[in-house]
Order: structure tokens, then C-alpha cells, then sequence
């Protein structure tokens, strides 16, 4: 059993995390914190919850952040907003512990960028460089070994798993990709804002962030890692009317048209578990992996012209933050890799 | 593992057990029919399934009915229409192949009723005689040792859940019990209907059936089972602008006021795994349900008079159908009867 | 042309005021507070009223509550949270100002009751006493007269239509009346609260304040004023996981089974402009009055036995609220009372 | 008053004609059919519309086409499967009948185009050479002369009115046009197909027609035919899960960068009624159009790059359809254009 603590469970990739692994078999939640529930048992927030960790009677409950030793944890996850994983790295780690950051601090490799898009200074550039990329699919040997991951945000999941073996390839114009992504409401988390209420975000459409977004350098940095030529990338996020679900649109110029797309994206991700090439001519629905890890993907030239069309579907708080978060910490205490991520989507 | 058989595989309630048995562990899927989908591959109707069967290579494929041999089966659900169950049942049970039918043919013990309701003759009265109601907080003894199972119907689950340890302690006026609930829009099946449309039946809500619901003898009879005071029932169902779930709001005049409500329900279902009885003054949403076999219930006295409203939620696709049935089958074979249904609600 | 005001405009019944006004042909609004958004222009806040309001070149701005003369205006509504309008009713009465308020400050009778319930005193009793109800159907020739009318609620609106034929009949157990409502996510007004994000009311459904709502009291006394018995009511108010719409499912046992009771309701609301009983059999949905101030009833006896079942449908922020307040100021100016509120409902 | 006819009008562009035409004050509607609902009542089918067309008794009934006389009518509105209109168009327009038609037959100019994409033979190419495509934004003084006008498609009109400012400047590489097109349910239309049910199409999203959609070529028509340079389009359109809203996306790589968009956009609409280029930096939600008329446009150059994105956003039904076709009407028969079409958009 891996000895679990999560910092900052109250939001949705919080609550996802329990809902994980509580099915899980290998993982024993000890501590769990929240500094405005704390006293609250998980429970009674969550009911969903109700008859799970029933190991602890149903007990396990919020504990407020300073008053929680999580040094006889074996891994942390971070479920909080971003600056907070980054103060507490270094003293885990010299227990001992491993860490995963669900939030940005481990995932942007230069200091400067890091702190241009997140207003914040990294306060331990040393952990930074030693940290991983968690994107199992590019990164797993990797995080085998790491001591801390940085779990990739759920926009640039989707866009690295449709635009890299095009780019890996070199067969695409990277300086004109454009990235048409469109995510469910939970993506922007469980906080009170009038703007995603029921009320005013169902039955509607709208871009946000149209002129930059927080996922746009981390996308860059990892293609652009594993591409020949220099990348440019046109992010736009859009928010859609329902719950979970991430659908990413993505264009490319090909700049050869000789290649047989369907069959390199096969190629790419043959025996990747969590990475479903759908048969050719496909459009995969954000429903077909609901509550799952997995990601699917169909590629499309229209018209057989020079264009190269990539659909990309995920569950933004699984595949997009708490599934490839368990993903990960199976990779790093050598557990089978799909531990406790194989129940079937739930449709409808 | 269990040899199972899927007759009528292509509605919700079959891929709902599609789902639910790709996790269980004991279950071994030998056949799924229906008439218009043979030859079909399950994975190209429903992707959110790809990856799983895979002992078949993803080669589990609908067949006709009628070149299916479903004799070699352990038993067979029938996720079908009313009447093919009732059709298929003598030569099953003959051949030592245990049956349940998520429809109606086996749910109400009186043929007239049956007839009345369902405007079709019932063709094997002798083994409707021998067949048992499958609703395990009820009747799981008899479960236990059936040939035959009348899996619940979804409303009939929830009002019975509710009201039964009510007429059970004999302290409400039986003659004027009101059920008013809503059931999300799966409940009525994968079929298209104009009525049903996301441009209709989204961000709206009405009630239906209000002059009588099938659902409603079904009701009465198991009710009346238990009761020693005849029962009338008012029960409206609703359409909920959703996919799953199920409410019920049940009311009832109390003849007795000195009885501890939430006691008597806590009591009735203590060790019950799948029916969840909320602490005093709790509503519960239906999505702390969702996905998942589990019901829960509060039980209220407004203003301490002398009425009594109970709340029920469950999904209509489990408890409610698919995972009712597969609770049943883990009690026909002897398994724990949990087996298959311990995964969290998903939440958000 | 009405000079209007409007306090409190950033709300659900604010904009929808202005938007019924926008088309109403004799609104001039003149003045809208709001503390939050002083200096905002309103179609900055509110994008889909751009190019409306365009006598003004767009430049309705927001402005503060104390900085704003409304004496000048021939009516104000308030859109504010209980206890804003009666503390400025005083001086706009006496300036000559008419009040519609669309909170509870003017619709209960008994100063005690609103105390209890709302956790306020009352801080002008006399001006309350000389207030009416805005009911139309109810109180149509006191609305003409009024100089304060008190808005009902959402909710109270759909029991009273539905319940009042009955009860001025006197052919139901007033005793043991029960409403099982069902409003849309806009009837909790437009705050950021967790449990009305998208994320978490959507595809879910729940009962709320089962042991008791501010809207409870309003209605008994409005149906207690017309019953010569006593009346008790179980409310059981639920939130749908939709925008706009109010279902009202009423209950009550028939003292009298020999009533055409299609007949009464047809009779009684012949010739409201407002009240459309359906034919019978019918079961109206909310989609088939929204955006407009009808509200449809229909009447049902399952069974024939002695209970009635009432549906009711209304749009909460119309007919349950702006909608309302607008047919008030028609009738309080001498207006034609549909004047406004003729378009049609939106389908789909 | 205009006498009007409507063909197939128990669909979703049908039953907005009649929605928009009950508040239009010019608009006598006489005759309206169906080959499935001849006999019914509009209002049996349409509850909503209850108390409209009273000068009838609410009495219109939809008519068999066969044994209806459209010729007394000044215009006739096609809301019709694609190749009815043609069929009609000759005897009507011979006896001095206008014509509408929502559905294709008189949008693609090219009759080989036409009948590759439609898969059906045109039978009036004379009539089709005479008529005009009604998008007034680009051929308002052809629709105030015309006898037969060919509706645009509705993700065509928002294409256009996107990416027209753009291409008439002649700054854009017209070669490489992207428009990633995101629509409600209804633009599916009222037909009953198990991928448009509630309980499959919302809380998901996908793409669909990836390959090749209709629209495509009627876009490309229009936009080349104000084009320098030929005109190359990805067009991907996508299923939202929600009833009403188109959102095009609308992608280009620049030519110059010297031109201010902002500018150029509000120049090339300034005065239009039913185009509004919002303030720059903006990101207009569907919400804001809903049941108006309006389309609300942003352009953007995300990082200052070579890069334009243009968001548009409309109502399918209404500038998409129905309300395009009343301003078409208001047009064609000397009313001022914004007639019936001035409501505000219902928001929430």
C-alpha cells in the first residue's frame, strides 16, 4: 500500500483523486488537508464519498495544512492553486517523500516564464530542475525515477497527445499551429465565480483568454522540445456548457502530404493504454471517455489538401489532472500502470 | 467467472451492463444479441468501450437472436422490451440457464394486471409463478435461490426504498400515499423520440403519465405485500432536463407521531451496502449517486405535523436497472454481493 | 411614457426588467443603482442589451444607490434583497413615487411572520399595511389603486394559481395541501455560489429547504384569506438543473368528488390574460412559457379516486417575478395590462 | 400586412417563423402545411404559441401541401427539407408569389455543385440563376428587388460575416481558411435521431461531417466571389450540448499586419441593425444573442503575431434562419428592416 497525502482536497481535482483511489487497491489516503474545512469530515463535504475509506469508519477528515505531519506519507499530491506545492517540495522531498504538483510549479522549465504567466517568483528553481514532466506517453522512464512530477495541465495533455507525432514526424508547419479547445466547466474549478454558475454558463458558448492563457507556454515548451524547427501556437480555449470533458480541435500545414497520417498515429501510440487512435474517419465525443483516463484521438486531412485536422478528446479531471496524476504515481513506485484506471466511461 | 448472455444489448440499460460487468471481475460475456445491430462490433456502437473485452480482442459482436445459442450460458439478462423475455424463458430455464429480465414480464404476479397494463398476454404464467421480484433489500432469500428474477423497475426501486419502512412500521394512512418523481431522460430508453431530443427536452421540465404510469401497479403490489391496510398510491413521474438519475418525493399522512423517523429508517437499512440512509435534515442530490448501485434516502416531518416526506435518490441505470441486476446475479451465484458495484459516484 | 427606476439592477430580475422594458413602448428608464457597479454601463455588464436603451446612446450606466435622485421618476421597482425597499419607501411614497417591490418586504401581512422568517424588522408597518399584493388574479382592482405593491414570489405565484380554484371552491382538505415545486437555477438569484456552479447543478437534481422556505408563509396567508378552513401546507421546493422555469406539482384530497374540475379552473381564469388552463389531459412543460408571463395549469384526478393533482408552469423570472412587476405598473398606470408582455414564448 | 404561406412548418426554422411572426405586426399568416400534421392545430403542437394568431381562435391548422392554395399569398417561406422549394418555386412565382426558401435550393449558384453535395438534381436552374442569397449584410439591394431569395445556411452566415471584412481588405492568405464552428442541438433540426437525444448528445461534445459538411461550398461560393485570391477552407462543426447558438471561430494568417482589425471591422459594419463589432479584447457568449437577431462579432491577434482570430457569434434559428428570413421579407416588401426582429436577447 502506498501511503497517500493531499494537500488541498476540497476542489475538483481534490474530490477526483479520492474518487480514484478509492477504488484504487494500492493506496491508503492517511491525511488529507484543506484549511477552510478543516474538522470537516471528507464526507460530509463530498456524500459521494459516504461508504469508501471505510477503513477509517468513514473518519477521514480535513486537517488544517500546519498541523499536519505528511513526512510518513510516501507521495504528496498537490491539489491546491499554484505557488503552494513549491513551499512545501523541499522539506517532503528531504523526507523522503515523493511529490506530485497538480498545479503549475513543476511544470514550466524556465524560471522567467514561469513567473511571467503566474505572477508569482519560483521560490525553489533547484527542485524545478530536477523535477519531471508527467506526461507518461513522452516522459515515462523519467518519472520512474522522479522525486517530484509536475502533472500537466489539462489543455496541453490534449494538445501534445494530438499535435506530437506530427511534429516528431516534422512533417507540419510549426510555426502556424492552431490549438480550437474547448473544456467543460469543471475545469476551471469548484470556486464561486457568477460567471460559471449554472444560470449563466449552460445553454451557451464563448471563447475565453483569447489573447493568452497559462497552458500556452507549457504547450510550446514541450513541443517545441521535440520539434526541429521553432513553434508558434494560436491557443483558444473556449468554454462549453456541461461538466466534465475536454475536446481539442487542433490544425497544422502539412508540409508534406506523403505521409500516412492514420497509420503514424497509430505507429505513435501502439501500447500506450491511456492513448485510443480511433479508426480512420472518426470524431470521438468528449462522452466516450468520461470518468476515464483515457484519451482518444482521430486525425483527419479535409479534402486531401495540405491540412492536417486532429481531434482530441479527454476527461479534464482524469487523463487532465487526477487520472494522470495516479497514472504517474504508479509509474514512480512501480506499480502496474494502469492500477486503478481501468473502469470503463461512463455513457450515457 | 460467470458465462453470461446479453439478449437486447444495444439500449442503455445494456450498455450500462456492458459497463458494469467490464469491471467485475467475475463475469465472462459470451454473447450479446440484437436483432438490428448483428454483426456489429460492440466497440464501434459504444467506443467508451474499446479496450475492454479484451480477452476477445475487441471482437465481442452483436448476433441475431435467432442464431444465438444462448444455452451454454450461466444465466442471461434480458435488457429487451416487454414480452421477450417471457418468450425465451421456458426454453432457457429447461436448459438449466438462470434468467433476468430487466423489463416487465416478470414483475407483477398477477396476470390480469400484468395484461391490463402491458397490452400483451402473458405466455408463461407457471414460471411467472416461480419467479421472484429482485428487489434484494426485499426479497433477497428468495433471490438467492431463483431461477428467475423480475429486476425492479426503476421508479418502483425508489418509491418502495421510501415508503416501505413507513407501511413496514404500519404509521401512515396508506390510502393516500403521493409519489412525486423525476427520473433524468435515460430513463426512457435509447430510443429516438422527438419528445426526447436534447432542443426539447434540455432546460425544461414537465410531468407525464400523470392518468397512470406502468409503473404504478408494480408499486402498489409490492407495497401492498407488506402493508396491512389496503394502498392507493398518486404517483407522478416527471422528466428531469438530464441524463441520470432518479428523485423521488414521497409523502404520506402519519397515524402515529411518536415514532422516531430517522431512527426507523436507519434501523431498517443498517447493513444494507447499497441503500444509504442520510443523517437528519439532509437532502441529497442525485448526483452523489450517479454511476454508482447506491440509494440514499432522508426522511423529513416539515413543521413536526403530521406529514412525512421521504427523499430517494438513485441512478436509474444501477439501482435502478443494470446494476439491480447485476446485485441480483452476484446473490444468484453466490458471490459477495457487492461484487461489481463498489466504485464511488462520479462526482462532479 | 412611465419614468422608471430601478433599484438593485445587476441581479436575475433586474436584467430581465430591463430586458421586458426594452420592448415595452411606454418605459422610459431612467435611473438603475447598483453599490457594486457604479460608473458600469449596463450594456457593459449586460452585452445583450447593446443597441437597446438606444435613445441614450447606450449610456444607462449603473449608479450608486445614495448619489440617486429617484423622486423624479413615476414608479421604482426594487430588485434588491429583502429589507432595501422599506427602508426607502417612506420618502418615495411621500415624494409622489409609486413602489413595486420584487423581494418580500410588502408581501406579508403580519409583522411578526415576515420577522420570523426573514430575520429583519419591519421597519415601516404602516406603509405595509396600506401595501397589496401583486397578484393580479387575486387582487387586480387593489393593484389599480396601489401606491405599494408587493411582488409575490416565484413560487407563491404558481401554488396560489394552481391551488386557489380549489380552495375558493372549498372542495379540498386544506388541511394537508401539499406543493412539490421545481424551479430553475435563476430563482437563486445571480451569486456566486458553489452549489449553483454548472459543475455542480447540472445533470443533478435535489430538494432544498425541505424543513422550511420564506416562501411558505406568503402563501398560506394568501390561501388562507379566500379558505374557510384552515389551511397547512407540506412545500417542497427543488432545483432543477436548468435556467428558467417553475413546475408546480400541487396535491390535495377532494372533500367533494362530483366537481367538473376542468370546468372550475376554466371558468375561474376565463378571460386572464395570463392563466392558460390546458386542455384536459394535458401536462404542461416550462419550455412553453419561457421568457414569457403565461403561466399554463392543468388538472387531473388519477384514477377518479379523491385526489386532485394541479400541474403548474411559469417562468420564475416572468410571471414568477419581472414579468409580474411589469403587468403591475401596467395596471397601476392605467395601461393596457399585456402591454409588454405579448411575445412569445421561446421554443425551442 | 404582408399574407404570408409557410411550407413544413412544424419544424424548428418553422416554428421560429411562426414564434417571430406573432409579435411582427405586418405579418397575417395564412397558410401553413405539413404532409405529416395536416389537421392539427399549430397550437396542439406548439403549446407555446397558445393565444397567438387570435385573430384566428387560434385556429391555424396545418393544411396538406396538396391541397393547399399558396398562390393568394404575397410570399411563401420554405422551412422544408432541401429540393421542396424548387419543386413549388415556378407555379408560385408565375403567380406573382415571393419566395423564401431556408433549406439550399437557391443558395450554391453552380447547379454542379449543387447537385454533388445534395445528391439531387436541380429542376429550375432558370429560376436559381434569378435569384439572390439573402445575407443582406452583402446583398441588400438584390433581395429589395428579388422574387426568389435562397436563405443562407446558418453556419454560413457567420463564416461570412467573420471572415468578409478580412478578405474584402485582402489581408488575409485566403488559401489557408480555418473555421472551427460550434453549434446548439436545434440547428440538427426537430427530427428524431438517437445521436440528438438528450441522454446522448448533452454533458458531451464532438465533432461531426469532418470530411465534408454542406455548408462548405456555399461558403466558399460567397467568400471567393469578394475575393482576389482563390479560396481554400478547413470548416470543422461541432455538436454543442445546448439548444440555441452557433459560435464560428474563425482562423487566417495575415498578409499585412500593418491594418488595425478593430477598425476595420467597425467601418465595414457601422450601421448595420443586426451586426455589432464588440469593444476590442471581447469574447462574446452565444447567451448574448439568444432568440435575437443579432450577430455580435470580436476580432483578435493573439500575440501580435501573424495570426487573426475572429469570433462570431448567433443565433442558428434567428439570424441563422428564421430571423434572417423575416429581415429578408421586411426587405423584399419595403418595411423597415429590423420589423419583428427588435426583442432583446433573452439572457439568463
Amino acid at each position: 500500500m502506498v501511503k497517500i497525502g493531499i494537500v488541498g482536497g476540497t476542489g475538483y481535482t481534490g474530490v477526483e483523486l479520492l474518487r480514484i483511489l478509492a477504488s484504487h487497491g494500492q493506496a491508503d489516503v492517511r491525511a488529507i488537508t484543506s484549511r477552510g474545512e478543516a474538522g470537516t469530515r471528507v464526507i460530509d463535504m463530498f456524500p459521494s464519498l459516504r461508504g469508501h475509506y471505510s477503513s477509517m469508519s468513514d473518519k477521514l477528515e480535513f486537517t488544517a495544512p500546519d498541523a499536519t505531519d505528511l513526512t510518513a506519507c510516501d507521495i504528496v499530491f498537490f491539489a491546491t492553486p499554484h505557488g503552494v506545492a513549491m513551499a512545501q517540495a523541499r522539506g517532503l522531498v528531504d523526507a523522503g517523500v515523493k511529490i506530485i504538483d497538480l498545479a503549475a510549479d513543476f511544470r514550466i522549465r524556465d524560471v522567467a516564464t514561469f513567473e511571467k504567466w503566474y505572477k508569482i517568483p519560483h521560490t525553489c528553481p533547484d527542485l524545478l530542475a530536477e523535477s519531471v514532466y508527467g506526461l507518461p506517453e513522452f516522459h515515462r522512464d523519467e518519472i520512474r525515477g522522479a522525486r517530484i512530477v509536475g502533472n500537466p495541465g489539462c489543455y496541453p495533455t490534449s494538445m501534445q497527445l494530438g499535435f506530437m507525432p506530427l511534429i516528431e514526424a516534422g512533417i507540419v508547419d510549426t510555426g502556424h499551429l492552431i490549438a480550437d479547445c474547448k473544456s467543460g466547466a469543471s475545469g476551471a474549478g469548484r470556486k464561486a465565480e457568477v460567471g460559471l454558475l449554472l444560470a449563466e454558463a449552460s445553454d451557451s458558448f464563448r471563447a475565453y483568454n483569447v489573447g493568452g492563457h497559462r497552458h500556452h507556454p507549457e504547450t510550446v515548451q514541450e513541443l517545441a522540445a521535440r520539434s526541429k524547427t521553432p513553434v508558434s501556437l494560436v491557443f483558444t480555449p473556449h468554454l462549453l456548457p456541461m461538466i466534465r470533458g475536454i475536446h481539442s480541435t487542433l490544425y497544422a500545414r502539412l508540409t508534406r502530404t506523403d505521409v500516412d497520417l492514420q497509420s503514424l498515429f497509430e505507429k505513435r501510440y501502439a501500447g500506450e493504454p491511456f492513448v485510443d487512435v480511433m479508426p480512420a474517419g472518426s470524431a470521438p465525443d468528449t462522452r466516450s471517455v468520461r470518468a476515464s483516463n483515457m484519451a482518444r484521438i482521430a486525425v483527419h486531412r479535409p479534402g486531401n489538401a495540405d491540412m492536417v485536422t486532429v481531434l482530441v478528446v479527454e476527461d479534464n479531471l482524469v487523463k487532465g489532472a487526477a487520472g494522470q496524476a495516479v497514472q504517474n504515481m504508479n509509474l514512480m513506485f512501480g506499480l502496474p500502470e494502469t492500477t486503478g484506471l481501468t473502469a470503463a466511461p461512463v455513457v450515457p
